[in-house]
């Protein structure tokens, strides 16, 4: 296998780490230019300044996921549908022409997405099929629920090393809105990172109940109004209310439950599980890179 | 009866209404100057200010109900525990000192906002009980299930004249939330006022089906992605989406509905009922003035 230079090109920040032949991280670094920060003529120049450090290494592959290979990025990377394995997705990468300043043999390429579609409605991830893929490499599980919190959370099935469908929710979107922007924010107050273990399990308690987001979220305001809950604690009951809401409709998958993430999030994930009966095993954001390794080998198997 | 002034003042507008003795609406004006856009020290002024043509009518009763009765409002009048019929709301009124410049034997009240609790959680409301006794007023009914669409919707259960229990849904506020400040809001256009009823029937009969609103208002997104329905229709997809969530825990009541409120919003309501196999009566926001003029009556039996 050539060498490898992993990038996770999303829509707020770029990462690039270096990965030897067994898989091993040997630098990474980090910058803010996501998608949103790169003028659509300049996604060659970025990606040099990021990378240049290896520029004259020849026969280096670059492989890219993430929101780069959507219509606002680099170069669209048309939606893979499902199930799709490894092949899939090496078989659909979508190849860009060598920047200038790269050393002979090098190779760019950016891994698709999925889409899926259940009741006649689609739906799409970018850059969580990577981390999925990373996850089952590092477990090696074949069959597994893997779920991605974040802004935009996924529910991934995974049978046979396929990835067979998958669900978003907005549940960090609807967090953030609300927390930021609504009524409720006002007797808000505190770092959103320290979680007030109690409350958070009410909020999970309570979404499970069944009642309407649009209902228990109201709870947050009236229990601030008769000062049952401290203003510092409520960033947390909120959260455990739109997590607790994400797992209302999820029954027991009867399969290993993974988590992929930042621990702050994947712990709290974990924690809201074991409140539905359901065992989790948390998996770090290294899953990134295991996933886009996982993928070039399988490229290195098909040419 | 004495002659009633009645006051609509809520958070962003005041609205007031001079009545006859038979409860019809002889003089109506509005004004900007809700809750919050008066100083804490100016409620008198304003009050002089918007209702001061009427001043030299000795013994005029002024009756308020909405936020002004609120912490943040001119004086807060306590919420009053579920049950609460007419009477109980006149008991409780929060009687103000007489502005100066007002004529003799003028009178100034604000109507208490009710509280109930369901599992622990205390629930409020201040100005809908107004508009659901003028609902039972206009209607004759003594038993009703009354919804209060809005920024916080409310459905209200009555039984015999009394308002027994009540729920409220943000609905309206996530609906402004995701239209305004969401990832959704990129590929929206339009005008939120003109419904398409059959993007609309879309997303309720989506929402019914039961799936979580952190899922279901993520289809806004691909649907446009996919280009299977037009940035004009997203909005009124959306409102479907809400409203339905709003009507999905909402079993059918055995009773007679009642949808108070602007038209615009009421018809969107009884359309979405209708789906769910109920039928509802649209009333206006008349329901308000009949509503403060039904206390002021009660009032003058119980002095």
């Amino acid at each position: 296998m050539t060498p490898l230079v992993a990038l996770d090109w999303g829509t707020s920040s770029l990462r690039v780490a270096r990965l030897n032949e067994q898989g091993e991280v040997l630098h990474e670094q980090a910058s803010d230019r996501g998608i949103l920060n790169v003028p659509a003529d300049q996604f060659a120049t970025v990606f040099i300044a990021n990378c240049g450090r290896w520029a004259r290494a020849e026969g280096t592959f670059y492989l890219i996921s993430g929101m780069a290979g959507s219509r606002q990025g680099w170069q669209e990377a048309p939606y893979c549908p499902c199930p799709a394995g490894f092949d899939d997705l090496a078989r659909a990468l979508a190849w860009l022409p060598t920047p200038p300043g790269l050393a002979a043999g090098s190779r760019v390429a950016i891994v698709p997405g999925l889409c899926c579609e259940h009741d006649g409605v689609p739906d799409v991830m970018r850059g969580e099929e990577v981390q999925v893929f990373g996850a089952l490499q590092m477990t090696g599980l074949d069959d597994a629920t893997v779920v991605l919190p974040g802004t935009h959370s996924k529910w991934v099935t995974v049978r046979g090393r396929k990835i067979e469908h998958f669900r978003t929710f907005m549940t960090g979107e609807f967090y953030a809105l609300l927390r930021q922007h609504s009524l409720l924010a006002r007797t808000m107050a505190g770092d959103a990172n320290t979680l007030d273990e109690a409350a958070f399990d009410l909020g999970v308690d309570r979404a499970l109940n069944g009642d309407s987001l649009l209902a228990t979220a109201f709870s947050a305001r009236t229990l601030a109004l008769f000062d049952r809950m401290s203003a510092t604690a409520l960033p947390s009951y909120l959260s455990g209310l739109v997590i607790g809401e994400e797992l209302r409709t999820r029954s027991d998958p009867g399969a290993a439950v993974l988590v992929v993430g930042a621990p702050a999030l994947t712990q709290r994930y974990a924690r809201a599980l074991a409140r539905c009966g359901m065992s989790a095993r948390c998996i770090d954001s290294r899953a990134t890179w295991q996933g886009l390794w996982a993928v070039a080998r399988q490229l290195g198997d098909l040419t």
